[in-house]
């Protein structure tokens, strides 16, 4: 392994997850709250630790697999720790494992909430709460290799390993300039959201605030009622379509950039998502209707809104979708497994993955007609590669496993089935909100010590996409000599 | 397609359904029931319309891949609809819809009833309810093959598509004599526990009934409270150690009987059956040792019970299973899921499913630490062909897949999730009780037509493995020219 290497990559993530404390330090500045001092006990520590590590001389510049994975696993668990220091330090969270549930909530774009009265917390703390989600969805190491070129001369797998998808794209053969483009495109995205929130009616802060949990695909708000508390059509507009948006692979919108729109529009997932989004939208009104005067109006609006929030796996609720017909329920917890496109910084198992399963299957059909026929897979005109579906197979097959895995753990508390098996489809899809106790007005501080570690560990899972966490507990990683 | 080959062997079939009713109406007869008429008239019918397809002359006996799910599929519908007729013509079940949905349990040996007084129909009824286990367990089809040779000269396709598991293996290379030894074993470890079940006092009516529903792993009751109901250790016990027996792969059976031990013992699907047995029959202890007076004794006796029960999907219970707690429950939904070995009376995905997706998932984890090292998947030391690796993949998705779809189908019916979802785990398990409504003390009476049709087309694709049923729907199939 390469621990030169992963430890000034660990140094620098630090270093910069100290800056983006310091714009929620200047948060609580401006709103004069003493809680910002925590921030800066905490931006200290990550300073002390990040830089010597910075400093490291790493000359071979070589990432291997396993060092992807390693870092990636490193990078997460203590950016997590470190983000969960202000919350426990100032008080507002009381006791560390709440404060890192909620911090893990954050970056992995989750959402899941343990606090019971939100608008109880200091202006500092929310707009952290949130920014983690607006850095998590792009991911961390991202961010590190857009600003330091250096560190990613050879950092394919680093990418790899935190984007999520079975087939992370360059976008252009170098991977620093890959991820300056996506982080360029992805704040210009959260700006134009921004000014529209703010053309709706809405305050600046809160305005920022649902930006990150959009972009990120995160769910936190700033707001016990969610942005249904607004009431305001426009804003729920805005933030539906903005969801919807974020969902999409990043690609997409690359290729638009350069004008090659015919092959943008040759996305298959595309396709698929906006055809599940739109088939979902249309068989939820009916159902809800009734809830909401008989209005068809107020049906869409609603359905529309939970479906984009769900399927990006943002969490939003404009209604507590709890109250709604069980088939509707069922349908949202579908939308949780699926997710929206690879690419995106949305959770579940991706359009893409599902897809493909699909035309696997289809093509089993046929090879028991005939046996002797050739068939593979492709995937917007292009023969999808076997290690490619073994490895959405094997993902797939994980993705399952975890959540049974989970519900029976989680199951140990004896809350209702309902609420268990909500509560790991959403921690795992990186979703928020479940059904039951853990609804869109419900929180996550019902489950016990045990349960919220076992849910902290599916939300990374889900964020990590399962390799990279499972790829350090397989004995052969270990052993001496392999690379 | 081979039409009149399909023809003869559906005729055939026909034949022995006559003779199986034969038997029950012979019940009838013994107990006197005047119900037992209807028996006759449904013969009639299967007579009449069974022989002139079976005199058709087929000069061609070789049957195609196409030729073989045709079959089976047309099969096991017919079967289904004329195995309904006596209990509808009788009146003992009053709509046509649920006596479908009674007859298709039987033959799939779901074991899920509508019924909600058991203890009111007649014996003849309840002892061809439950001989419909019997006969669907080991197969219609390979029941015909066993006792016409000469129709099945060259269709391993026919029994392919009507055997459980990825690999169904020949156990000599003729077919039919392949079909006789399985259906001599059959009967052979039928006998034995009839016998077994005399001996612990059961009278004969209940050990027949009881044993039929422990071979085909099926689970109909001539008891309101099912096993249970004879408070009866000795009882329990066979049972539970017989159900265990027709959950193994009956090759096993096979190579014992030819004194090959060491290669039963190297079945690496046995060794994974028995230790999920021990392992959750373990687990389940503690959790219901109180509800039992704190008597481990009687926790590990309603424990090993309901497991082997679940497991094997045959759905016996001696207890109210539905009250346990949440992660008992959960534990038994999983078993659900698996269901015991392939080339057993059982469903579910099947252990050696299972096995190879754990086993493709970790080597889908070495390969992404060397990524150039060559890897296989073995089972039983030998190495696992792609096409069945692919097979077994899109298996498990489809599986899933027909999970979601019809739990939110059954959801327009408006129960509450546990008793919806488990009630769609345990129709396309072929188990029989779920929870909530449709416990072990419950009845699938409670559901809407529309989502009793929707169960009983999950219990037949859990019975003939998906494939079967959804061959008939691709385009490609109804193409001419196609083999």
């Amino acid at each position: 392994m390469n621990l030169r290497l992963i430890g000034k990559t660990l140094g620098a993530v630090w270093i910069f997850e100290a800056l983006a404390m310091a714009l929620s330090a200047l948060v609580s500045l401006i709103y004069r709250e003493s809680s910002g001092v925590y921030f800066l006990y905490t931006i200290a520590l990550l300073v002390v630790m990040g830089v010597p590590l910075f400093l490291l001389k790493a000359d071979n510049k070589v990432f291997y697999i396993r060092d992807g994975f390693a870092t990636v696993a490193f990078v997460w668990v203590t950016v997590s720790l470190f983000g969960a220091l202000p919350f426990f330090l100032s008080g507002e969270i009381a006791s560390f494992e709440d404060a890192l549930f909620e911090s893990i909530s954050g970056f992995t774009t989750t959402g899941a909430s343990i606090l019971t009265d939100v608008e109880a917390m200091s202006h500092g703390m929310l707009f952290w709460r949130s920014f983690s989600h607006w850095i998590g969805g792009m991911g961390v190491l991202v961010l590190a290799l857009a600003l330091l070129p250096s560190l990613g001369a050879k950092s394919v797998y680093l990418m790899q390993a935190e984007s999520p998808g079975p087939q992370p794209g360059k976008l252009v053969p170098k991977i620093a300039q890959s991820a300056r483009i996506l982080y360029i495109m992805y704040i210009a995205l959260t700006l134009v959201q921004v000014v529209l929130l703010l053309i709706a009616g809405m305050p600046l802060f809160d305005a920022l605030i649902h930006a990150f949990g959009t972009a990120g695909t995160g769910g936190f708000s700033s707001r016990a009622l969610s942005v249904g508390a607004y009431d305001n059509v426009w804003i729920e507009v805005i933030i539906t379509v903005f969801m919807a948006l974020f969902g999409i692979n990043f690609t997409v919108y690359f290729l638009m950039l350069r004008r090659k729109f015919d092959s943008a529009a040759k996305n298959q997932e595309l396709w698929f998502y906006i055809g599940i989004i739109a088939f979902v939208t249309a068989l939820i009104i009916p159902g809800i209707a009734p809830l909401y005067g008989n209005s068809i109006g107020e049906g869409l609006r609603h359905s529309s809104f939970q479906v984009s929030s769900i399927i990006t796996t943002t969490g939003y609720a404009t209604t507590d979708f709890n109250l709604w017909p069980m088939y509707c329920k069922v349908l949202l917890m579908a939308l949780m497994i699926s997710g929206a496109c690879a690419g995106s910084t949305a959770g579940g198992v991706k359009c893409v993955r599902l897809l493909l399963l699909l035309k696997a299957f289809k093509r089993e059909l046929r090879r028991i007609l005939h046996p002797r026929a050739s068939s593979y897979v492709t995937m917007d005109g292009v023969i999808v590669k076997d290690e490619v579906m073994s490895g959405v197979t094997a993902f797939f097959f994980a993705y399952v496993m975890f959540i049974i895995g989970a519900t029976l753990l989680v199951s140990f508390d004896g809350f209702d089935f309902m609420t268990t098996f909500s509560a790991v489809l959403s921690a795992i899809g990186n979703v928020g909100p479940g059904f039951g106790l853990v609804g869109p007005m419900g929180s996550f501080a019902v489950f016990s010590p045990f349960s919220k570690v076992v849910l902290s560990v599916c939300m990374l899972a889900g964020r990590l996409e399962i390799f990279p966490l499972l790829v350090l507990v397989i004995p052969t990683y270990w052993r001496r000599g392999n690379q």
